[in-house]
């Protein structure tokens, strides 16, 4: 397998001669791929909301990761106005340190961007999860830390959430391999949308699975639902597995039923951007459809995703909140009217898979059987 | 109801001034809609055979029709030379009428024309029970009509093989409607690709029940599965169910799954290109994936189609012979390059419900129970 990684799905770019904090945020740009690959700058909160919000960096680990290093970008100012508060504090009173401490008015850009970048995407939890890492991280800072040290505490924050998640990608991808290395070599492993490295800050989730098979030499043969409206498996997990050069085929998302039949797909794996405390899962629209499927042709049904992506508040699938998108992604999907004008569309963005479809969820500590 | 029909799907437009023979057939091109209303005219069998083959004309009794009328172009200018030795005949031998019957040779080009036609969709059993039909006309001519009146027996056959199928789906929608109108007045039906007026000569066949709910007020709520890859629900269904004002919701294919488990279908309907002696039934890829999902919500899944769909040589689906497309219509669906170049692709046209899935079939004769 060549097990070659070209791109990079998002980067903190440190400033040119200058200190890390006062650098930006790089995205790849998905809605241009697989077409162009095009890298982005995000330098304030509002292009970030933006990135996350079109689908320029989606997948739930990732939109996580690029909101934390949004929060980053909301000091940009604000941090010079701190800084020049603290030095104007140390030329009159040097040894008054409490004026030294970031105030609640010098976090306020924070929480503000948190609450901002929140309403970005409604239905992925890591977004939440990891904006309350950095407002939390924000509030420690202003509780004890001088304050010229918020933006650097944010910034330490953010990245140890990047890291954090290149690692958790690996452990979820080990423990995946480790179940489904089981299956006979060359078997298919169907998933539906993009759980790659495109959607996480490293190898991905329900992909770091089979790029862990394939570099085990299980030579998996994965089925790529395309993933109707925005096309994510056709575009994005077809382009990441044919850069690893791992076999994949493409299929229309109608066209999982017909391949299971055929005897043609041994497992089921994709990602989640939600898991209730009862392990009802919110994934990309069609999942649950895939996951019914595979029950009828007795194929086991797997969710991959970090632990972070539990939201242990809602206790069953029916309270996570589903986001409702554009009707035109249905209707005018790449330019092109291809629906009468005036029909009505529905659009849900995701769909709840119920725990009992769910043969097992691969996270970084472990499977969780359902 | 708004029970408007500003569109012709097929017509043998006579010659001007001239005989009905000396005509052609003029189709609406369905690969134009639902952005322009265009017709295209066919003069040549060669014409009938790319229309159908790049469904400019498309839905399993259609194509039966338009090959059927397909079958009398192959005379446009055979006719003539059968006519001109006819006359050649008369003159000099004009007690002889034996010499004036249609001879094998003179049959030829419709023999040919049949076998040709044949090609243009493998798995549309109408498309040959229609030619059949034609073949069989032109041999009764043969053997017992005088040669002038060759082209006139076929285009007679043509035109009962188009007036009986517009019967047929007035049957089949009124037997529908006498079953789907004990549903709850506001029901909602999910239909899969287009089994409409544009996928027969006359109202169709699952829309043709559709449209006899919405005569007798029933207030059906139609769900439209776009229908990937060619988007025959998008552009045909929710076309042509808008243009009679009646009440209709476009979803992705991947969306129906969501909309069952919401309790919003009462009812599946679709068309079927094919149904084997026991019942199960090829129809457009993505159907056998609808009917699991139907089943897995406890809905009743329904196929309406006339009763020359079956192949009774059949034992079983699985002997039905399902077309393959071009990958194209995958990854180049709307124009652009929607998939990564180089990309391995299944495009499977149709799949095979199995008739345990099926509650029943709507026929003009009544109602099959699977």
């Amino acid at each position: 397998m060549a097990d070659v990684h070209t791109f990079t799905t998002l980067r903190w770019q440190g400033a040119p001669g200058g200190d890390d904090i006062d650098g930006h945020l790089v995205l790849l740009d998905q809605t241009r791929l697989p077409g162009e690959v095009v890298e982005i700058d995000c330098r304030t909160v509002e292009d970030v909301w933006q990135a996350i919000k079109r689908l320029a960096v989606r997948g739930a680990p990732a939109i996580g990761c690029a909101a934390a290093y949004g929060v980053c970008l909301s000091l940009s100012s604000s941090s010079r106005v701190a800084t020049q508060r603290k030095e104007y504090h140390e030329k009159t009173k040097p040894n008054d340190l409490t004026l030294a401490l970031p105030s609640n008015a010098a976090i306020e850009p924070v929480e503000r961007a948190c609450d901002y970048l929140a309403t970005s995407r409604p239905t992925a939890v890591n977004l939440f999860w990891a904006l309350d890492r950095m407002r939390k991280t924000a509030q420690r800072a202003a509780a004890s830390s001088p304050s010229g040290e918020l933006a650097k505490r944010l910034l330490e924050e953010a990245t140890a959430i990047h890291n954090e998640d290149r690692q958790m990608c690996a452990d979820i991808g080990r423990h995946g391999a480790d179940l489904l290395g089981k299956l006979p070599v060359g078997s298919g492993i169907l998933t539906h949308c993009n759980a790659g490295a495109l959607a996480t800050g490293g190898d991905g989730t329900a992909l770091s699975v089979i790029f862990e098979l394939a570099r085990r030499d299980r030579k998996p043969q994965v089925w790529v639902d395309e993933t109707r409206p925005l096309l994510q498996g056709a575009r994005l997990t077809a382009w990441e597995l044919m850069q690893r050069g791992i076999d994949c085929t493409l299929i229309c998302d109608s066209m999982a039923a017909q391949v299971m039949r055929e005897g043609r797909i041994q497992a089921v794996v994709t990602g989640a951007d939600c898991i209730a405390a009862n392990g009802d899962a919110a994934n990309k629209i069609g999942t649950y459809s895939v996951a019914l499927l595979a029950k009828a042709h007795d194929i086991p049904f797997y969710i991959a995703a970090p632990s972070s992506t539990f939201d242990h508040s809602l206790a069953t699938g029916n309270e996570i909140p589903i986001e409702e998108r554009d009707p035109a992604e249905i209707t005018h999907s790449f330019g092109v009217a291809t629906a009468p004008t005036g029909i009505s569309v529905y659009n849900p963005a995701f769909d709840v898979t119920p725990a009992e479809l769910i043969a097992g969820i691969f996270t970084e500590t472990g499977v969780i059987h359902c």
